[in-house]
């Protein structure tokens, strides 16, 4: 395995834009190839067996690309999919979920955990089976939020028509008196300040995007994996965006998050892989 | 080619539901094979270029099950696709379009035609085009109204952030002063109540579900493709339902919606055709 490869970073869309970001700023000498699903998104909303044909599909692109490791940034698609294609492959392949549940489990002090996401997500049981695994005590309480993501996409960040629909989806963990949040889709981060609000001071708020990048940079250190910190890369070559549609409109939605890494936007045929 | 053969009807999910059940109304001795293609819905965000590859899988789907003519019931499908597709088949392919600016035209008295539907509906320009073709002194105002879907799907079919979400996107059509709006996407006649309330009793809706069925009609009859009638048959062999995913929640939706013609819902891998 060459430790100069690229890292492989897949989602639905554009939410795993939010990991990709994370893992830039924690591993800057890493090179990254993101694959978005904008064909076919949403995931959130799809069946396991869906879910774990399109990961099974984007994993086969990016070994074209020789990827050294893959990152799954999507909350759904590592619910669905992690364990299975971990079965098939022989490089490490990590998803958003452990990461973002043992800082879950770290961070709470009454032991009530609360878990946003998509249908998909929180149907699958999968947070609340790897919190109970990491921390048997502690009780989980999920909630599927289904109209933050077209409503994030729609640029509603700031608005009372998402204030009004995070109030009702949030209200039902508010009663349980949680402590501690998942923000379990990559979507969710860009509509914090929102369900910070909402939540209150006293609840602190998980973003796996960060502690997934924490994970990579473990797991790389550990394997001895690393890039090489001397090899002179161009921008262009250094970070690589690939789409199965809607490469502009996902070109200008990822310049609004990672300004000065995206040069250009691939369009791909994923149904080929 | 066989008159007693089905017409098959597609749409990116449930909303062309909609279509069918105009079509069983008004043309109750036909068969009727629908295809939702739940596993990459929805359409209206995606490229022409995709929405015609995806098109064209279901039109190869539906003609190995012999299907005697198509409609597809999906305004974006029909924006991009209808054009392209009807150059390589031989059989009769109808979209919700042409009749949807029929109605309109013969609906407006002051000749402003609003048009509401997906992203891509609008983007394409094609209502404009076709409302246009029939009557070059119309005038016409089209608006994307991408909240819709999700709010439908959601279920928030009567609530104050559907009241919210759509004045937002009419109030332009209302400063217009447009006599005749098309509701250009399937899924919108769900939300009728909602959207004549705020437009007024002087503006005159068109849906194009309606219209569809009348124009397939018409053209069965034309053609002498109009199924025998004596021919007995059980309900589950008149009315079939295939899907790419989900194929349970599809039919609970589908069922809420065609109460009596639902039987069973089959799922297909789209990707294989």
């Amino acid at each position: 395995m060459d430790k100069n490869a690229p890292i492989g970073v897949f989602d639905s869309g554009i939410g795993g834009l939010t990991v990709a970001r994370e893992i830039m700023r924690q591993l800057p000498e890493e090179r990254l190839i993101y694959f978005g699903d904008t064909a076919r998104l949403p995931y959130g909303s799809k069946s396991r067996e869906t879910v774990i044909r399109f990961s099974r599909q984007i994993i086969r692109f990016l070994r074209t690309m020789e990827v050294k490791a893959i990152v799954i940034a999507c909350n759904t698609a590592t619910s669905y999919a992690l364990d299975e294609v971990r079965k098939d492959e022989d490089i490490p392949i990590i998803g958003v979920i452990n990461a973002g549940a043992r800082a879950a489990v770290s961070a709470t002090k009454n032991g009530k955990i609360g878990v946003i996401g998509t249908n998909g997500t929180i149907d699958s049981g999968t947070y609340e089976e790897v919190l109970r695994e990491m921390k048997p005590s502690v009780e989980v309480f999920g909630k599927a939020c289904p109209l933050f993501v077209p409503l994030v996409e729609e640029g509603l960040l700031h608005d009372t028509v998402t204030d009004e629909i995070a109030s009702r989806y949030l209200s039902v963990l508010k009663e349980k008196y949680i402590d501690t949040l998942v923000l379990g889709c990559t979507h969710y981060p860009l509509i914090r300040s929102t369900i910070a609000r909402i939540m209150g001071n006293e609840v602190h708020l998980v973003n796996p995007a960060y502690e997934t990048a924490v994970q990579l940079k473990t797991l790389l250190k550990s394997m001895e994996m690393n890039r090489d910190e001397g090899q002179e890369l161009l921008q262009s070559e250094k970070y690589q965006f690939f789409v199965s549609d809607m490469a502009e409109k996902f070109r200008g939605f990822a310049i609004s998050i990672l300004p000065d890494e995206v040069k250009e936007t691939v369009k791909i045929n994923i149904e080929e892989y």
